[in-house]
């Protein structure tokens, strides 16, 4: 059994990993932290977890957190930096679900989220956690940075394009729609079921912080420096991201389906469909899995790749404890083998 | 390891039945028939299910079902009498998920569906498979009637009540809502997205078949004929269903909430909420419970159960599930530990 | 033409008002007062407007206001008491949408409300704006309390039974149900899409500040004090009420339906429904409607009469325009006359 | 005043122009004819027309329609084309929401369409009814094509780029969203609530029939063929569509806000937003307006636009209302002033 602590359970990305953990056979869940909580049975704030837990929310505590074999950070961008140097030193491993850790370049980390790094020193030994890419590197990692939920989906969906130089990679466009969950637990006239359902828009066009990260992802696999269009959209719906992918082909003759097929066969958590076959973002609710279809519309020259995950699940939570198992050598879907709920 | 065969697979609580047996330890799904959907894989239908079978849709076969150590019927009224005497009679042990074998009493049972009863010799034989109420007699069952689910929030929100004889039992109200999929995966004009979401309406005022369903439960248990208004409502949710019941006490002094914790103390599916708590469907979306909240408004002589279940799992599949635990002698929360998802 | 005023028009009672407003032949909007947004226009708050206004916040002033010939208030409880007194003096009529006026007693009214009354001595004066109650003392009101959500449809639903005295008047139960634009436009986490959707639950069952509003005008037909059990609830929808009315009659020979339908045959925004006809929420969405239907299931003793509103027109906005329309002579339709949108 | 007649009323797009043509002042509603409701009240099927028509359904009868000033078909595709011949003999203008008249190529429109159109003989003479591209056409047409709802937001949002020949026109990506409105109210599945709710897919990505629609109106603005992408998604709500278009920019150095400003300027029903501003589809619910945002990421050589739109008014029935106002000569805007319903 792994101890393992978290640190701000009360969002929805921590909810649903206090749920995964709860689940999960190798698990001792030992800590949860919350400032504003602590005291408090989590239970209260989260009744769907009275059968399962007695614990309660407890105030960061740098020692308690110390005796555990994993901490977890679901906390605010900018909080794990302050706080994981003094962990790593006392051999605790991190997996950090915010942002704090995911762009290895410090001034362009510190452009896109508007304060100081505060332990830039880290970010080189970080390893992005997308397991599909880094499987290796996760394994031996002291502090894993969890993927964001659209550069997940993104990402997954144009690897094997830019893995073999098959696209025109300096007009990538990735059009993608986010359930509301993605917007945090946090009171915002923006994210009301009055304001967010019964609608759909874009948002940050202009730039989202999610864009530097999917760029970094691809440009390192592209070997050079790769031009995205990023739009986001929020969908009137609780849980689950769709990302539409379009690019241009710089050759049609190749086999698209038998690609991907072949790139994500070993993949527990990548499921390519059949062809002709439209992912739903339902088929994943709840479920550690990106679903994905490839399409080359009337033959032409475009290619359209539709890829879904759960936003809280494969894009946060679901992803961090498949990062866990493969650093502790557990079997990699230990704990994640959970069907979807449907309907 | 249990075999189990499902006749009728392709509704909702057909697909939740499939989630919850998959994920059961002691279950090995041997067959799931569907004369419409025969030949083609489960995960087609519903491809939540693609990484968990590879099961095809079978036509209903005597024989296989046969081999089975129980079948579950998931298939609309009318179906499951017609096949159950012969499976009772190679000792299967059968669930029906239906409400063929919910009314003891043939000819009341006629009425409010509309059809000759196939097999009204089961009647007195099945057993109506409420384990709060009737854990005995399912152990010993070879036939369980799986309760209805607007039934299984109403009765159990009364029972407390009626088995200490502490309210007016002939004027109870039970002011109920549910979730779209309790209508079911038929097309259907009525439950298209566009008809019943952003809408609310009570339906079937004038006498919907789960009432007699209640009341003869609550009859039971008082020893005489109750009077109950039971008015149903439908949701815009996919899931949950809520009831509000409301009954005048004969005598004020008694603590209700203490009554209704210790009635339902051992029970692991029904959970008393503290004082002031209400209970949300949501806490309870995908797992095998049912919360009870007990009012007594303005301290007067009335008093106001709010109950909540998803109808799904609860209200249906999951009720099966824990049903087949006991006649199976399985502790009764095997493959029912699931947490509900939040949000 | 009139000329109006609106102080508080940021939230989603105050955008209805403005829709309803912009749209009537009879008035001219003059000036809408918002602290917050003072300077800002009200197009950039709500683009559905960009069209139709090119007016701005402005700071409240008494000034401006002082020159409208009637003056909405669509503030939280406690602001419109604040400023009234001074209004009247200046000839304004007022038409208050929040709960200042809405109790005739001081002292109840403070003990639900939770603050001092400002101006107690208006509490007197003011005409609970119930039209098909007080049709003519609105008419010559200098301020009309517009009636509660909740009130204006629980009201509507008992008035014909309370005023021929057919039930036990001391054991009615409210049922009722409301979208979340109810709870309003404030920044909130239960209010939150991912909170509020896809769930179901009760709340304020201990009492809810409707409950006296309720009670003063079913007790003021009854002539006599009648006991009330309301239970709210929140809808996973923006807009609509439904309640779903339960009383025992105390002789079962009467035509309800007749009844009904004779005491609203003259109203142009009561809509007795043709028997065995459900109201659903979403044929009054947008418009200034209440729908009703009434049944006696299996012909007992027990009425349920359901009954539909927008909870933001005639449950607040609409129904002010139909005060001021009374208040100032004007055919009793005018400027509320638009079809509900269905789908 | 104009007398009008409705072929196949049964529908969304029917009784969403049911809901038009009975506020709009110049018109008479003479008949609405459905084959299968035949001799009901429209109100019984609507009921939130009860207190705006007394019509009955009839059947479908030449006489009574050619005695109509105009008749909108709102029937599936391939009616009207049956019908249309001998009503235009009769001198009745005619304005078709379906599809059977929108493309100009009769082999294409079979071929998408997949039967033999009845009348191409009269496909010349119909005007595609976008009449911010077609108004004097329009005005003088006996038969106007209705465009469909994704071609409208998707043609008005790449009009003025195509008209300036300022973007590669080969590799047009159209990323559309609709409500599910937009598939009609028969009985289906796949559009059931527990379906299409909490739940986003794409579909048709291999061509769907709003494809060569579009590439029709926007080749004949480019004069020459253009090259489309267009992925049509499902939104789990009622109304509205959003499209984000995509294209490369042959040249970076125009001021694009100010280029849309000025083509739709004089457009009642095209509304350009400032600069940085997002268009929701719910600012544009139940009215008839499209809203447009013009971004051009990070200042790169990808152009983004965002069009919304209400799929059943500015989508069908009310550029419908747009069409006939200019056919006869009324002021555009004639009925169609009503503010969009927020929230």
């Amino acid at each position: 059994m792994l101890s393992a602590g978290v640190v701000g359970g009360t969002g929805y990305t921590g909810v649903e990993l206090l749920r995964l953990l709860i689940q999960h056979p190798q698990i001792e869940l030992k800590c949860v932290t919350s400032r504003s909580e602590a005291g408090r049975k989590i239970s209260e704030l989260f009744p769907n977890l009275r059968e399962h837990t007695d614990l309660e929310f407890t105030a960061p505590d740098e020692k308690s957190l110390a005796g555990c074999d994993v901490v977890f950070f679901a906390t605010p961008n900018g909080t794990a930096m302050t706080m994981v140097p003094a962990l790593l030193e006392q051999g605790v491993r991190v997996i950090d679900l915010a942002a704090d850790f995911r762009l290895r370049d410090e001034a362009e980390w510190e452009q896109w989220y508007g304060i100081k790094h505060a332990c830039a020193e880290v970010l080189d030994e970080a390893v992005y956690g997308l397991p599909e890419l880094n499987r290796d590197a996760i394994n031996q990692a002291r502090i894993v940075a969890n993927p964001g939920c659209y550069p997940t989906a993104v990402s997954l969906g144009f690897l094997p394009l830019i893995e073999n130089d098959l696209i025109d990679d300096q007009h990538l466009v990735a059009d993608a729609k986010s359930g509301v969950s993605g917007a945090g637990r946090g009171a915002n006239v923006a994210t009301l079921l009055c304001e967010a359902s019964e609608s759909f828009k874009p948002y940050a066009v202009d730039g989202h912080r999610h864009l530097p990260e999917i760029r970094q992802t691809l440009s390192g696999v592209a070997g050079h420096g790769v031009g995205l269009t990023f739009v986001p959209h929020l969908l009137p719906m609780i849980r689950g991201i769709e990302a539409s992918l379009y690019a241009v082909l710089k050759t049609g003759s190749t086999d698209l389906h038998a690609l991907y097929s072949a790139r994500y066969q070993a993949e527990p958590f990548v499921d390519v469909l059949p062809v002709g076959s439209m992912p739903e973002t339902r088929t994943v609710r709840g479920a550690n899995m990106c679903r994905i279809s490839v399409f080359q519309p009337q033959g032409g020259d475009t290619v359209v790749i539709a890829s879904v995950i759960d936003n809280l699940v494969k894009g946060a939570a679901g992803q961090a404890v498949q990062n866990l198992n493969i650093m502790f050598g557990l079997p990699e879907t230990t704990g994640l083998n959970n069907v979807a709920q449907l309907p």
